[in-house]
């Protein structure tokens, strides 16, 4: 069930290591779910076509920090369930963008998450411009797969 | 320095397999650092009187479970660094209540976040209204700290 | 490259939660990593046709506690690589059985651990002798495999 | 309760994030608690008297990394419940050193845990030697302790 919206989506399955005493994942391993959907976001926008050279300078150029987290969590993720984290890039700032997430087990909403991500230039630790190309790769990518 | 309205902290030590590869605390962690302070915020709680027939009741009819978070992150935390984390409860709502907290290093503002905590029956599986005497003591204890 | 004596493998990637700041995986997550390799190779079990019902209720008559772990450290592991981390049943005794693991980066061994598995009765929280039929099915499980 | 031939102890509590779905604390993360028993133990090292200057060129020179952990699980820890990390090096070798733990939940043993770092020389990347007022300075603390 793709959420509307929503147009790239990563699967894992929670560990048993990510559950507590609940009997449930523990609600901060949601937030590291939302990384490993990122990773593979930025994997495959990379794969879409991105120009590797200015990819390259530009994680030379910035870090990219989180600034905000948050998630809604609407019902429990269980041991060894197969999860799937929708994503998209819902913003793209001068200097940030921001992520949306759906957590999904099945047909079930499990949670929904926002994470904002700066760029901060290596050499002065500030907010820098994200680069045009940036924010077209982005575009671009949501386009498609919409 | 204590922030503003808050009244209660606990201290914590960022622990290095807290740390990731940029070199400063996961920000996942923060969420954690958080449930300590809420675990300690409690023990004070009870501490300060709260009649312990009432709170066993109480653990026996309902979970507290945790419908969202949400944290800003204001600078980095660092490998062994030690943490103040400022904590109160913002506000008793019929079935649920609101956490704010602060995350000092020394002086420095590290984080703000906050937490809302859902009282569900064990037997339902819904939520569940929260006795007064659990609202007039998060009062009086808010009260009597600040 | 299958390690000796091997024939069972789970892939997974590092994660950025999982690095600490020496920039590399933080040495317990290698547990974790076996923890989810422990799952899949029961989930493979399973799939090469074990007794669902005798399954079933061994599920309800034993837990399955961790009494040992190790790992020797052999190289670092970093975010994002995809590690390969073989697994098998090296001994079955009256009451628990030995893992084995060798967690690989493409040809880089990276470590070798080894996890004691004890089953303990629900009801008397002893431990319990295995079935015969679940030492058949680990033995034919591992004779099939290699 | 002192186990013999341990002096130097670190109190936690275990968090209800390092729980699992069995109702106790999961076992990879003794390994951290061991690592907030060496962060502590070093601690205590260096305010024992410990040249400041040579440490702090010894940081510049090695990295310590883990090679080896190791831990038996005695019994289970629960949510809240305060832990004892018993901690001492028992063998420092010409560029590595072994730590010994015993954790105890009141009376009740829960685990004993060994873990051995290795000394790399930050430029060459290779095992080096120990300084020998590194050995000298853990041997005094061992002793002064005993």
């Amino acid at each position: 069930m793709r959420p509307d919206g929503f147009a790239f989506s990563t699967e894992l399955r929670a560990r048993f290591a990510e559950t507590d005493a609940q009997g449930v994942v523990y609600h901060a391993n949601f937030f590291i779910y939302c990384e490993v959907a990122r990773t593979e976001y930025f994997r495959a926008l990379v794969a879409a076509g991105v120009d590797e050279h200015a990819w390259r300078e530009a994680g030379r150029a910035y870090d990219l920090v989180l600034a905000h987290a948050s998630c809604d969590f609407r019902s429990s993720a269980h041991y060894d369930e197969l999860l799937t984290i929708w994503t998209r890039v819902s913003r793209v700032g001068s200097s940030s963008f921001t992520f949306e997430y759906k957590i999904l087990a099945g047909e079930r909403l499990v949670g929904e998450a926002q994470t904002v991500q700066v760029a901060i230039a290596k050499d002065t630790r500030r907010p820098a411009a994200l680069p045009d190309a940036f924010r077209q790769r982005i575009d671009a990518f949501e386009k498609r797969v919409l």
